[in-house]
């Protein structure tokens, strides 16, 4: 294995939904839903290869594609973006991550980024031979620390790899928290590589807001999402990239030589979904709104006490109030106690300390399978 | 832009496609086919859409892909795969060769790559700090010179990147050329990192031997395919890799991070065309034949003297044929000049000398956009 994989192990994602696999649990762990995406959606998908739409994508992206994206990114944030020069397909927002990263990082270079990270983070910035600088989102209430950002800043910082809603706390960002953020990229002349595949999937008053919308910061934005979560299918692999034709080329430039181009199907069914279907995802987030209560509910039942999340398919615990003392071995144990998977995030902190108690459990499963999962977990030993 | 992308333009593929979009050319450039793969396959894709394949595919790939894919190597080559520790899935087999170069090439290790090369390796070498030492395919028969393949081979070597059959030259390497690649593997211990995507487009009595299969090398080699070229289908991007679990796991080590997986769907219908289209790939081969002699015929009208391919979709001519000292210029003016797209090989050489008269055209397209290719090239100035 080469060196800049050294100390990298399988992403949870795939050691735990193997391990449900094979232990016949209910999967509360990887974020995946259990109902796929609209209909008109997966029509067209069909359509588009029964039309011949099989062969080779531009490497950045199909035009129908681009254009249904940047009218997205007008419609709901009123941004101006160029389909031509300022959007990029990637084979997800995964794709999306390890191309900016390898695109713009240098080695050396220090990448500010919130802790609890999503795991790909730390990985490709280590594979660009980055540094991280994570900045804690602490319990109970998970919000942003401002010293905590300011303090992880050094002459060396060239990146903040941001994700709000932010996964795996549940946390939105507050357009003051954004500010906060915005304000110290424009200080210190930092670039902004924003991940907002959760864009859609709000609850109750929380707002999004891309960074990228803020006085001075589209110039040193790159914002990244998909169509996996905000259109339920993840497994079709089409995110971009948007931002200024600088950070997007940097994007461009990597992804060719790692997809060389995404599915062409799909990237066709993607864009009629961004057009014709975009009032899916708002449908999709009060659904998800109701899952979020009831799990968060039965965990209560359970005897922890989730932190309530404002954004995405996750709610956290700390199975201290349970008595465990380590999330690892508590989410380790409980196919066998309980039948159930979820995610321990200790391997997503620098910080033990922050991070040993905690533990994730998705709600983007169907109403059976969550009331499946408590069941089983309130009736665990 | 990082440094590892120095130097390093966009691919040719797409400046070229590009070019030919723009000026209405008729492409013989980039290598993907007019006609798509077979109706059972593209049904299959749309039966999994519907059936709900829609969601993460696990990172090495759905379980009937797999074992489908180690069915064929069986049923080829005669090759004991094990599906579960011996095959990934990959976003294409450009992810394939990306994953295995960030897996496995650390700063300042040699690879000996065979020249004119495939793009992406130089690109991929580079990114992963690696060094590349061409072994050139030299006109007029571009076969594989075994004092210059020995030449190559230094104490900081560690890998072989090799492409059998061979784009851009249309060479498949004969059971002997590859016993030579295998006997100075086995010698210096070196990796051979196989990528065999034209594996079933050979032609007349030529013969794919996978080196995997030679005496001593499975244990050393990493072999990467897709069904872009065999099924017709380059923009569904699924690839593979199949080699000893140690080899695969640092494909999938690094591949985790860069897509995560591969899109779900048409990892199902792939699966279902190598078990029940499994004659499609031969069937192809045979029209390609066709379409290689109507195009090689052709370009000899037009004043040029191709070298007729053993494999691939691609035919290769030295444009000083017609009184060119540059393929770059033969090529970019050859659309204004014939309405007419092909790729200037100077771009896959450091040895100038070898390359720079190289123009490649491709025969993947219909017998009418051939034809009318021909056409154009033997009216123009
Ligand atoms: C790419 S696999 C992980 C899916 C996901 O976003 C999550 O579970 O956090
Ligand atoms: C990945 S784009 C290039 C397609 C191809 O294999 C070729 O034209 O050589």
């Amino acid at each position: 294995l080469a060196q800049r994989l050294d100390g990298i192990p399988p992403t949870i994602f795939t050691t735990m939904s193997a391990l449900a696999v094979r232990t016949g649990s209910v999967n509360l762990g990887q974020g995946f839903p259990d109902d796929d995406g609209p209909a008109g959606m997966l029509e067209a998908a069909q359509r588009a290869i029964a039309a011949g739409h099989n062969q080779y994508a531009p490497g950045t992206g199909v035009p129908p594609l681009r254009e249904a994206i940047a009218r997205h990114q007008q419609r709901h944030y009123g941004l101006d973006v160029d389909p031509d020069t300022q959007v990029t397909v990637t084979t997800g927002c995964t794709e999306a991550v390890a191309a900016a990263l390898l695109g713009l990082v240098d080695p050396g270079d220090e990448v500010v980024v919130l802790e609890p990270y999503y795991d790909s983070y730390v990985a490709m910035i280590q594979m660009a031979g980055g540094v991280r600088r994570p900045v804690t989102l602490r319990s109970p209430d998970f919000r942003l620390d401002l010293d905590d950002l300011r303090a992880a800043v050094t002459p060396r910082t060239r990146f903040v790899l941001l994700n709000s809603p932010h996964n795996p706390t549940g946390t939105v960002l507050t357009r003051a928290e954004l500010k906060a953020v915005a304000d110290l990229a424009i200080e210190h002349d930092l670039v902004v590589i924003t991940d907002e595949v959760y864009e859609h999937l709000v609850f109750d008053d929380a707002e999004h807001v891309p960074i990228a919308t803020l006085p001075g910061m589209w110039e040193r934005t790159l914002t990244l999402s998909s169509a996996g979560k905000s259109y339920s299918v993840t497994g079709w692999k089409i995110g971009w990239a948007t931002g200024p034709a600088h950070l997007v080329d940097a994007v461009t430039a990597a992804k060719q030589w790692l997809s060389f181009s995404s599915g062409t199907p799909a990237q066709h069914a993607v864009a009629h979904a961004l057009d014709h279907e975009a009032d899916f995802p708002r449908r999709l987030a009060q659904t998800l709104q109701g899952h979020r209560d009831l799990l968060c509910e039965g965990l209560v039942e359970a005897g922890l006490t989730p932190r309530v999340p404002e954004g995405t398919y996750f709610a956290l615990t700390d199975v201290g109030d349970l008595g465990w003392a380590d999330g690892m071995e508590f989410c380790t144990s409980l196919p066998e106690r309980a039948g159930v998977v979820a995610i321990p995030c200790q391997v997503f902190h620098d910080d033990q300390d922050a991070g040993r108690h905690l533990v994730r459990w998705a709600f983007c499963k169907e109403q059976s399978v969550i009331e499946d999962g408590l069941v089983r977990l309130q009736k665990a030993d």
